[in-house]
């Protein structure tokens, strides 16, 4: 039997809980992948709003060659000056099969200098602080870039197609369309309100309203 | 100020993570919404595949009377004869102003009578289960009767879906709208292959063997 393939997803306090979640459940269908939360210190950490908390089962130094990272987003303020997670995440990335985000966990990969020079998304209303960290925002729901191993997502729920893309490239198709079907991921929004340029004046209006007191 | 809406979200060993996290996800949006995980003692309990903990906040006594109830899937044999949950799941309904289930998250409400005589949806897999338990799947993403105050959703992210709805029926259309593009849920999945029609032999094929061992 060949060894399962080694996935980290790191959390951190105020993370974003679909983020981590949404790739998890996707990935976590394949018996031959392997997920360990990683984090800096083992046991609970809080989401962005402190309404759930999530189990760090393994510090990084636990894992230092996963075969593929996955980076939620959440607030990544403080990460993107630690040195202790971007030596991480750049060691990780010399031996990774693909390095990943969801969210603003690109302004991580960013910050790491992982995405210098290249394409990148992020949660729409953070292109300036990508563009800012060295990549160029392009407002797409997953960009790849193979020859680098590197595929960001866009805001939060975008994790999940860019985990079945993921899946597809580490596991072929057939295992990716049995996770969509085992995940039943077959999405019927009642709205089609999900992309910035789809959103009124008055639902930008109810953004901010809802958006400003917790960043 | 008016007094926040107090969300129930049960977890439970073997719980599903995307079945209780898509809907947090939704619901956490709004900030007039308070989230609490219930469960049987407060602490952490792992997903299904056993590869992550979440954290349970609050005991189910210590939720009588939530305003809502997200009632998420995964292993819910055990929960369907455990008089504790069922007596729970009975008195907080007497009160609530939705119940709500995901993926087998159903099969809880109907052991506890819920369901009885009413059409209602789980996992693509598990519709003879549930017509067990009294009630008549219906083979749609989103199953409500807000007569009766019950929404049931299919399999996994169809909760995703279904607390859109519930948000609203809960605050108006505009705050669901601004909680779809908050999540960027624009989703494009890279294949079709989500609903059970959709799949082809080979795609069931897989299903089964990644299943099996699981179940």
């Amino acid at each position: 039997m060949t060894r399962r393939l080694r996935i980290a997803i790191p959390l951190f306090p105020r993370f974003t809980a679909l983020d981590a979640v949404g790739p998890y459940e996707v990935l976590a269908q394949i018996p031959a992948f392997d997920i360990t939360f990683v984090g800096h210190a083992r046991g609970e950490v809080r989401t962005d709003n402190g309404m759930l908390g999530l189990v760090v089962d393994g510090r990084f130094e636990d894992l230092p060659n996963p075969d593929v990272i996955v980076f939620p987003g959440g607030d990544t303020r403080p990460l993107q000056s630690d040195a202790r997670v971007l030596d991480w995440v750049r060691g990780a990335h010399a031996s990774s099969t693909y390095t990943t985000s969801v969210c603003t966990g690109s302004l991580v990969l960013g910050a790491a200098g992982l995405l210098d020079g290249l394409t990148a998304t992020t949660h729409w209303a953070r292109y300036a602080d990508l563009a800012a960290c060295g990549a160029t925002p392009a407002p797409e729901r997953v960009v790849e870039h193979l020859d680098r191993r590197i595929i960001t997502a866009a805001g939060v729920s975008a994790g999940i197609d860019m985990a079945l893309r993921l899946t597809e490239l580490l596991a072929g198709q057939t295992a990716a369309q049995a996770a969509q079907l085992l995940i039943e991921y077959d999405p019927q929004p009642p709205f089609d309100c999900g992309a910035r340029p789809k959103a009124t004046d008055e639902v930008m209006d109810r953004v901010r309203e809802y958006d400003t007191p917790r960043r």
